[in-house]
């Protein structure tokens, strides 16, 4: 079935891998087969960028941190994202890559000009991930005493963001006349931005003529107000966190009537992080969720558990159902986390062991857990219920959950008419249906 | 005949290739058979870096600006050097990689972990040149109003340098442990730093496991008293500046001796850049180099001309020898390039258009044009008597100008046992002859 014929409508879903370490659940590095050795092993992350690429994904995404917290306990960061894309650009051809960069660590022309430069590299399939950082860690990496506020750093965000885009147009699209016997390039086309604001002197223009998607694509996870109003204004693919369905549908709407209000008509995807636990039968799908639960090791988790409940959880029996907690409104740490684990509790009932998984493995991201028949049905609910228009793949443990997940859920979606059977654009932007904005 | 029988002493001549655009000389852009069209093509980079392989050569070397001067002129910065080293890295095997970081625009903390990103990367393979950077309009795309002073650069780029070394050093060789039913890394061997100096706080340690090489190869190029302190106490290889012998080995003299005050034995090879015209007979040769300098807009260059020698050369004819100049004592704008200037018209009593074409490749480099015989002649010659240990290439034209080189002098200085036949290391510091640093 051709996707423009769908029950959809003739919208495509849209499906990002986001590539971790040996995978999202924090115990898939102590897996017997688990890809621990090859951390630091550019090839192994080229050869999940082909996979997802066979899938015909349209990106591989990049978290990115930047301090090294609690090493001891697992793999986290090690090869830096902006180098490890340039190495994959050359081992894949069509599927697009979007890196975290953070505005709060990074200056815009560094920034701009990396990104730019990936772009040119890889023929216009990279996007970048606008992050303000988070720990008090990071910062102390980076000349901060401790982590600025989150106003400031929101502030500092905005005008990071303008900078970046007036330094991709600092080369208008025809600047380069390449001339032998005139000019090489236009001067009349290559402007100075001369911005000085609050946070940022750049003079311009760009080192880098104007990357080949005009902008790399900029995705957004803003989940705060003010997150939420910088992705409704400048974002133009989302990376979302929903539990549920329902909590899905509140972010979705929420974020689509923002973008209308802000006098916007593109598309604006968004992609909730999706954990995915696929195998033949539903017994088999558990039993691979229960043997990463299985690896964590168990003092560690209930320590864990016990600061984000309030409470010393180190008596408690793994196999059994997890004890009785207060409601929300009594707890009086941070409400998030807590919040997502009374939700996982009423709907999940889980036992203490397999609560302990679930929040070893995307915390409060939603996990799916079936056969591919089961896991494409629940896809296609939220892509046709307004949750979502796409999603950001976290598989549990790599390489396996993402070839389980194309050789065996990618073709149903693409039976039912919901997901591309090949790519029809080079560029990341085309994959997305953005449109390719012109030079100002 | 074996290197190590060589009439070098066992000594092995250390070449890279600088790769520069179109080529090092200023009109190589407007040649008909330039690359032109390609600047933003990784793929021509890729060609370039495997031809150097195929010659042996020790690394290729990327010198970096941060603001794009006179972009109607002439190509110069196009692709960013750290993420196109990436890629290349890919492309080939054993060849070394050198980027120019400046540590005027960037932290500590990004510049080391790009570094240590790229040298597990490539397997071992990476340098880093650090400059200070010179001009105002690069210092206005990073904040600065103008560019700091010569001291205060200095001053950072000491503190900058020592920061990145202890960086890499925060994770010891053995501190990845990955044990799967224990721990992943062994704290006691991960290391905060903890630095807090006048122009940097950073705490580390630093997200990237130590890098293969320990450290990657530092490359300085000091001209100027701080700069040959600094290269003299930190530098394990130089780039050199050096019109000719005279002048080359004055400063390979001067820094093997502040290298020994400073009590290291390490042995920082001494690189001059060194532009070459290669064919078959000198005649050839000669009319490669007219060819390019027949390219120059002669009123463009003649007005640059005007600039360098603080008169109107607008009416000297170009096909005349060089008027009479006052002598340097004289001179009342910057010395050292007018110094240049009045060597190159004592020793090769040029004409203006040839003049102008030596200013226009590689200013104050040395220039060989010749057969290959002569060539190799020359640069043994200053291999041989303190005045190198060896070259950075600077191709004029490119990719000519390098493939005639590889093809036509390596076998040459093979032959004569001055060059290895083959690479005996997997690493840019195995290749250069350098000790693995231990961690600290």
């Amino acid at each position: 079935m051709d996707t423009t014929q769908s029950g959809a409508g003739g919208r495509a879903m849209h499906i990002n891998l986001f590539l971790f370490a040996c995978g999202h659940h924090r115990a898939a590095w102590r897996h017997p087969y688990s890809s621990v050795g090859r951390l630091g092993d550019i090839r192994y992350y080229e050869q999940l960028a082909q996979t997802a690429e066979r899938g015909k994904l349209d990106a591989v995404f990049f978290a990115d941190g930047q301090s090294a917290d609690n090493p001891a306990d697992g793999p986290r960061w090690f090869l830096e994202p902006l180098t490890t894309i340039a190495a994959l650009c050359r081992a894949t051809e069509r599927i697009g890559f979007i890196s975290t960069v953070s505005s709060t660590f990074y200056t815009p022309f560094h920034a701009a000009r990396m990104l730019a430069s990936l772009d040119h590299l890889s023929g216009g399939r990279i996007g970048w991930n606008v992050v303000t950082s988070m720990f008090d860690s990071e910062a102390r990496n980076h000349g901060y005493e401790a982590m600025p506020d989150h106003d400031w750093r929101y502030e500092r965000a905005e005008e990071f963001v303008d900078v970046v885009l007036r330094l991709w147009d600092s080369w208008s699209d025809g600047a380069l006349l390449r001339d032998r016997d005139g000019l090489y390039a236009d001067p009349g086309q290559i402007h100075a931005i001369r911005h000085k604001g609050a946070h940022f002197l750049v003079d311009g223009p760009l080192t880098v003529p104007r990357p080949p998607q005009g902008h790399p694509v900029m995705f957004q996870a803003g989940a705060s107000g003010q997150g939420r109003s910088l992705a409704a204004r400048r974002a133009e693919a989302i990376y979302a966190v929903a539990y549920d369905l329902a909590s899905a549908q509140s972010y979705y709407r929420d974020i689509k009537r923002r973008v209308r209000e802000a006098g916007r008509t593109d598309p604006v995807p968004i992609m909730p992080g999706l954990v995915t636990y696929v195998a033949s039968t539903s017994a088999e799908a558990r039993r691979k969720q229960r043997e990463l639960d299985e690896l964590l090791p168990a003092e560690d988790a209930l320590r864990q558990l016990g600061l984000y409940v309030g409470r010393d959880c180190m008596g408690w029996e793994l196999d059994a159902p997890v004890p009785d907690l207060p409601p929300l409104e009594r707890f009086a740490g941070p409400k998030g986390r807590y919040a997502t684990i009374l939700r996982i509790i009423e709907t999940e009932k889980p036992t203490v062991r397999q609560l302990l998984g679930r929040l070893a493995a995307g915390g409060g991201h939603c996990t799916m857990v079936g056969t591919p028949d089961e896991i494409a049905d629940e896809m296609e609910r939220w892509f046709l219920n307004e949750g979502a228009d796409g999603f950001n793949l976290m598989p549990p443990a790599l390489p396996e959950s993402i070839e389980d997940f194309v050789d065996f859920v990618i073709p149903i979606l693409q039976d039912r008419g919901l997901f591309r059977r090949d790519y029809d654009s080079r560029t990341l932007r085309g994959h997305l249906g953005l449109q390719r904005p012109g030079s100002r």
